[in-house]
């Protein structure tokens, strides 16, 4: 047996390490890269304080964990030769906010954005979308009414477990994990335990989330992995690949971007966002792949996952002004990101039993290099 | 003088001790129990982080108390012979919940219930009972209008002082006294004084508050004490008993429930919460006592208190799913939790003039064994 | 090079020094004062937990600095020969509050109140003045409906760098300065700088402020500088000095006390706010100076700012009883006090390009004894 698992956090057993490390000093030797890391910092100052944040690096890719949000991902670095990538992009809100200073009710239910600057976070867990009243009427006819917020309240929720993890095996693996309790009584109880997990050496990563009902009564959830691709994959120029079996603009100002979808303008001060909405092509085990490649096609990213899991893509254009934060999000997710109520009569609300899990990953890869981004190019036309 | 008091916190005098512990090995002997403590620990993780808990044990019985949580119990652990009995209930909310992480204006004034899940926690101080807007016209004729949310602000607000104490004297005493604030510039200015105090030794505890208006003005107050109970007291077949002068059902749920009001059934999903008020019955000096007592009639939790103090009482029976928080509440109070204006217009909201003081005392006693039930339901039968 | 500057805490770069200590043990020889100290704390317990305070000590004055409160100024201590002057006033929430303790939104957007207690508190960036909802029309002739909350985010939102120093240049300079992004998605996006500097030895600080559009499109600002003065300066017999060019009460309750505007009356329950709206006389270059003197006229605090920065001025009278905060506030602003769109429409709503930066510097003395107290009203009287 070569795994090791080390508890960082546990708040039920009060287990708090506050100076985590795990690394090629103290840990196994890993084959796949001599070099590799897991340590704990949490932030002071500002409205970072209190954030803890977990770094994992496998020896080319760097990972920046957020387990007081909702186990977001910050942001990545991946070295490739002599050059360094940034994974990730730059929101007007600089450093991770501690969900103490958002206000998820404030501004109209809009408070989310106050905290919104990570690479990938999660919109969920009993809702995703705009803010607005959920109407829903019961099988005995009484109709209750619930204000829910922008893109719901995993991503401004702590984890109260996060553990992380080596093994040599092959080439060596790494994770964390972290369990996330969205939770209140008399309304939604569920539970995220995500992992992130890595190969030595390797230029990617793939996240697994399960999403158990926790309550005694059947409950709703939705989820949409957020993940927001800035410089140096977006410019002018850039192109997104899908394999697309449908696509809808989410609105009028998608529509006139129509004609250009999957192209990139440079940032535009006061850029209206566009938001498309696409049902992939996936192979017979449902699996489908999206990349982002810079103007040259030298540098990708891609998103891997499975439509039986993950049914609906949203591709969000938003390349605004750099300060204002230029930037596109790739989103798989269980449905579109339109409120809850027009969801769900659509049929694309998950329905969760009592103590029901929900599955699913998605695998991020990086391509540095023309080569390397044309391969995935040709595996998206293949679908 | 065998009297010794620390204080743990005090945020004006810079106080705050992190590692605080007071104990049969740095303290005074006990006849009552050769062993005791009081110690103080400070949670980490998920939406505890922050959270004060002082742990105080008197031989047989743990306490939990909640100074960031004013000074609410969290849970509490009574040893009788070889057994043990937990006291509490469990939440869907697992672990205490720091302020920060609730909003009690979300989900229409709901948000109060992201984070309960004590034992017993106060409703109070400025209102309890239900959201909802509060019109108030004045004297002049102005009309003012306050949204008020679930249960008022009390159990959010930190003890911004803390202290314990030890006397040798007779069995041996120990408490813990937090101080909490809730005031507003323009706002209600209230201060809570509450001591939790037990024998060494003993199955039970006396829980003594005063609030006091700091106000330059007369100031409203409602308080309301949620004693919650589940597991091992609440199960099929056990009983509520009380010595009943008056009694209503809250609504239409507990007026289907009326017939069997102080009996229990098992855990039952989507179980429609059913609400008793009542009017105790008390003796010469205006004591009464209430005792909920499992099904074989052999462990029993019973509160004591003054209706001249606390004239009014709630029981809550919530018995749902055991995954959904299968509980129900004992609530002695300064009225009954309906809406503010509502309780109002019956005269039963209090109202302190400025730097006046309210007082109440309700002690709590665990009792194990068939014989020690009985004597408690003999004594509610003879009022 | 005699300068030195060390930052406390800078969230980006990781840096936050737990026990600062900058004085005259480890730091230069000040010619103005033998004595002097820039030292940090971090209060615990209660809502202040957390609550970063920079005490600055000139050898005469005291200044303490909230950079968790947007570097507010929170009290102050003049040493006059054998005697202190408290420069702050009482409110009734004792202590500072952690903004993770204050709804913005909560009490009808009035939540601020549940902090306010600082002896110069800022309202803003992007808006102040009371709540409601702003309703903007753009050029494109659609409609945005704002929420606004009273006074704005500033003064709950903690500074992300801290830096302190010191010059031997002259009698000695020391400075505190705090960086405090008032930032979401989406939103205004705008940049205070703000820097506390005082003379060694000498009896008053300057405060320079810079606020930076961070935004790549235009973005208001308004900023109003809450001064709150209590005991000793405000009794009854107390007078407020300023060359006024205009004045007008700022409704009927203020309208009522115009004949005496300048004049304080003793501390009076019930007392009902009253708000004086002055545009004042400078001089050649802008300046202006204004003045707060008790009865005797042997204790003053007095504010010199530039009307080119700060065109307006608000006199705010809330004398009530002293355990409700007896308190008057002298507040240089770049408008008045009035809702956003009111004074949108009156032009007093500053528009910032991107990147463009605004600046203000206002200079606060405290003046003992008969003689400097005479001399600031002459000085007042020569505008």
């Amino acid at each position: 047996m070569t795994d090791t698992t080390i508890t960082l956090t546990d708040t039920a057993e009060g287990v708090w390490h506050r100076d985590f490390r795990l690394n090629d000093g103290n840990g196994p030797r890993l084959a796949g890269s001599p070099q590799w890391s897991i340590t704990r910092e949490t932030l002071r100052g500002g409205t970072s304080a209190g954030v803890d944040v977990v770094h994992l690096f496998n020896g080319a890719l760097r990972l920046s964990i957020l387990p007081t949000r909702g186990m977001g991902l910050w942001k990545g670095l991946f070295r490739s030769g002599a050059s360094e990538i940034e994974l990730g992009w730059q929101s007007p809100v600089r450093q991770p906010v501690h969900p103490a200073f958002v206000n998820l009710a404030e501004h109209t239910g809009l408070g989310w954005l106050q905290g919104f600057n990570e690479w990938l976070c999660r919109c969920g867990l009993a809702w995703n979308g705009p803010p607005g009243v959920d109407v829903v009427t019961r099988a005995d006819g009484t109709v209750s009414e619930a204000p829910l917020t922008l893109h719901g309240r995993i991503a401004n929720t702590p984890a109260h477990h996060v553990e992380a993890g080596v093994s040599a095996d092959g080439p060596g693996r790494l994770w964390v994990r972290g369990v996330v309790d969205e939770v209140m009584m008399f309304g939604p109880c569920l539970r995220l335990i995500s992992t992130v997990e890595t190969q030595a050496g390797s230029n990617g990563f793939r996240i697994t989330d399960e999403v158990q009902n926790l309550a005694g009564r059947p409950g709703e959830m939705q989820l949409l992995y957020h993940t927001n691709i800035g410089r140096p994959f977006v410019e002018a120029g850039s192109r997104f690949f899908a394999a697309v079996r449908e696509l809808a603009p989410r609105d009028a100002a998608a529509a006139r971007g129509l004609g250009t979808w999957p192209d990139y303008e440079p940032p535009t001060p006061e850029y209206a966002e566009q938001v498309f909405l696409i049902r992939p092509v996936a192979d017979e085990h449902g699996q489908t792949r999206v990349l982002l490649s810079n103007a040259a096609r030298e540098r990708g990213l891609s998103l891997r996952f499975n439509i039986r899991e993950l049914p609906c893509f949203s591709l969000w254009k938003c390349t605004r002004a750099e300060a204002d934060g230029c930037v596109t999000g790739l989103e798989p997710a269980t449905g579109f990101p339109n409120f809850k109520s027009f969801e769900r009569g659509r049929g694309r609300v998950i329905a969760l039993q009592p103590e029901e899990t929900w599955r699913a990953g998605i695998e991020f890869a990086v391509h540095a290099g023309r080569d390397a981004v044309a391969d995935v190019e040709r595996e998206i036309e293949s679908l």
